[in-house]
């Protein structure tokens, strides 16, 4: 039991909540844990958004894919984490992107009623909930003020931290050379060259119609 | 009285508050009401987010600046609304954008610390600041993911579209042809063929180091 206490104390919204009401919630609150191994779907994009999926172990790959189909992001989620919060509530209540799971994964789910319940009687969970819903609008609404540098390589990583959850680690990206090209405003040939200099300088790994960024942090500083 | 009734209602934050609701909230809250003349200030960029406006009447001017201050846009903003309700939890909790009368303006401002206790007592309101919350999160998140046009006259659209909290109306961005063509990732030449295009069929005005989008609406429809 203790140990369920531990790890609820890491996640988003139970960061500072007393040991009292940690137990009455424990008590009070209908949790689901859901025990998944290696390549299994926890929730698919556009499913509706009726509960809150948190990561307890374990890493899911969260995949989106771009409004016209043309190519999509798959980036590394670790545990402890929360998916998607923003979509319990507003205009569209569907997750807009696909989680599985890469390693076996822990997670615990939480109805939407049950979590309603929760943001009435705990004033800590509704202010994490404020918090996390803040930051989360401050930082993208905040994205396109930012500058842009202009040479094709800073054009990449912009491209790639501006559909970033995370601004590190792993990021892989499905996309053919040319509709990269178009997306960041390159000739193919400009682009394709840039992407055999990340390659050669080991911060991309470079596929047929695929990217891989190993660590985004790297190709951000470098 | 009936008059701040109803005019609360318009609110985003007092949408479908009852009226045994309002009467106590009207009672037991502290409400600054403000009038102030064309030209004055509001909110100034990076003052701290301590209290929420909103704006009664009138029309304000909401100006940001890109992080490297190479280029600013101003925005009108029309009653009813709230001045940037994200910025008072979160990591920032300060204003991003500045707010200046453009009319005579009435507005109106709750405290933090009275506006928590508003969240607190009354379920509507609290669900009104989740739904205002997740649409702002969920709108700024998906942006990134929305088809791009390779035309000049789409990329510069998309511009300003990206950087607008609303997708219509009077924009004003003061840049130079130069600041711009970088930030569109076009030539010089192409932009102000462009711009001179776009005037020429009414639909921007142009100046020096400054272009006016008179009805954004109509600029992203041509």
């Amino acid at each position: 039991m203790l140990q369920i206490y531990d790890k609820l104390l890491e996640l988003p919204l139970f960061l500072g909540i007393g040991m009292d009401d940690l137990t009455h919630i424990v008590e009070a609150t209908k949790f689901e844990f859901i025990k998944l191994r290696a390549g299994k779907t926890v929730v698919s994009e556009n499913q509706p958004c009726e509960q809150l999926y948190f990561l307890m172990d374990g890493i899911l790959n969260m995949e989106t894919r771009a409004d016209d189909n043309s190519y999509t992001m798959t980036e590394e989620m670790k545990a402890p984490a929360v998916l998607q919060p923003e979509r319990l509530f507003g205009l569209r209540r569907h997750y807009s992107k696909s989680f599985r799971t890469k390693t076996t994964c822990g997670l615990l789910s939480i109805e939407k009623s049950e979590l309603l319940k929760l943001l009435d009687e705990h004033f800590i969970f509704r202010l994490n909930y404020y918090n996390l819903l803040c930051t989360r609008t401050q930082r993208a609404g905040g994205m396109p003020w930012r500058r842009t540098g202009e040479q094709p390589r800073d054009k990449f990583t912009r491209f790639v931290s501006d559909r970033s959850d995370r601004p590190a680690g792993r990021k892989e990206l499905c996309i053919t050379m040319q509709q990269l090209a178009n997306a960041i405003n390159e000739s193919r040939l400009n682009t394709s060259r840039m992407l055999h200099d990340l390659h050669a300088h080991d911060l991309i790994r470079l596929y047929r119609s695929k990217v891989i960024i190993p660590h985004l942090e790297k190709l951000v500083q470098a």
